[in-house]
């Protein structure tokens, strides 16, 4: 079977702190959004199935006049701490609530690099999470 | 050259009227978020860009105690019909704006069925608009 996996777009706002991380973590885990073979919504650790994690600072943009304005955004070096924290807190959860022959693992992009995203969706389903 | 795409998941809440359709095209044909090849940002009708709309009812949804829940979405029949208006005038604007030989055309998916995505993104960036 191929693996189920869920992608994660994340962006920090200027007032995120390293407290928020557990939280988002709880929630990506106890989340109903990945849909096992039989068509059940399920968490994501009961499936084999990876997650992938996408830094995407453009989700905190602000439209005004034609452009995006990024005021709102946590600074660089705070962003790029907090991403890294989550993406390991992701890890270890992970690990934790699958089962051992699971092989789901985290996958992320590079905080701050331009990367490559390819991604084929059966059904695709977008949620937006604000924490 | 390959054509620019813009991909735009769309989701009409309760309160959603017909009115808010034409401000949500003039945004999104005005906004500079689409790269050029120098690399500039520029609006979607400056490129021979394609746009692709995905009906995405599920970016409406709530998390609570682990399921989402979609209490705050359009009824179905009023998100079709907003929907295939939506698709309608982005193809108008779309027409209009674009330069005659670009070739950009407005593509989009089905409204209420499951579909498959498939997407390829050098430097992939997500923004928020809310209406």
């Amino acid at each position: 079977m191929k693996p189920a996996r869920l992608v994660v777009y994340v962006c920090f706002l200027k007032d995120a702190t390293a407290d928020v991380i557990p939280k988002m973590v709880h929630e990506l885990m106890r989340l109903r959004v990945c849909e096992s073979t039989d068509g059940h919504l399920v968490r994501l650790p009961e499936l084999p199935g990876s997650l992938l994690i996408v830094p995407q600072a453009t989700l905190g943009g602000r439209s005004k006049a034609g452009r995006l304005q990024y005021h709102g955004n946590a600074c660089r070096a705070e962003a790029e701490a907090l991403f890294a924290a989550f993406a390991e807190q992701c890890g270890v959860a992970l690990q934790e609530k699958s089962a051992p022959d699971s092989g789901s693992v985290v996958l992320h992009g590079t905080y701050g690099s331009r990367q490559m995203l390819e991604l084929e969706s059966d059904g695709p389903g977008t949620s937006l999470l604000e924490f």
